[in-house]
């Protein structure tokens, strides 16, 4: 898992933060099914994924029809229907619009 | 951690995205530190975090001006000098606008 190597802004940015369920026994295997399937939408920039107590998955994207388009998939309807059944106790979905980018690489 | 428990949009958040390097051993004393600073400053919302391979952390903000006055806060500077030379590997900051959000709570 790398950073992203976004464009110049603007470009847009969904922060998916989560608390699974204690019993969550098939959620790796929709998870790595739903990135593939990220991976090939129209508009997709590239995604960062860290889970410790909270997952936080940020997922990038050229402009806001693309994440519209991307909600509105229906294999990842159905993952979605999944994962409130099934995995998630709690989360949150931000749709921002990146303004402003900085990296820093040691040399 | 919880989920951060932010207002209606819009507001601002700023994905922190970063890779240590093999060797940072006072990093969590350190980053201990600029989480007590930064709940003290002026429009700060609140902050999520988790590190696996890659660290994400997102801070959320009233406004931009809260964000440009934590940039420039002279501990948080001095932070920032430290983790360039010592901790990280490489990062990314990005500064975006939060515009819509979606909540989910088990019941």
């Amino acid at each position: 898992m790398n950073i992203s190597n976004t464009p110049s802004p603007p470009y847009f940015a969904v922060i998916f933060t989560s608390k699974l369920n204690e019993d969550a026994p098939d959620y790796e295997a929709l998870s790595n099914q739903m990135v593939e399937l990220v991976k090939q939408q129209s508009g997709f920039l590239g995604f960062e994924s860290a889970r410790e107590e909270l997952g936080i998955t940020v997922s990038y994207w050229k402009d806001e029809a693309s994440i519209l388009n991307w909600s509105t998939n229906l294999e990842h309807q159905e993952a979605q229907r999944l994962g409130k059944e099934k995995f998630y106790k709690s989360y949150a979905i931000r749709i921002c619009k990146v303004e402003r980018s900085y990296s820093f690489q040691n040399q």
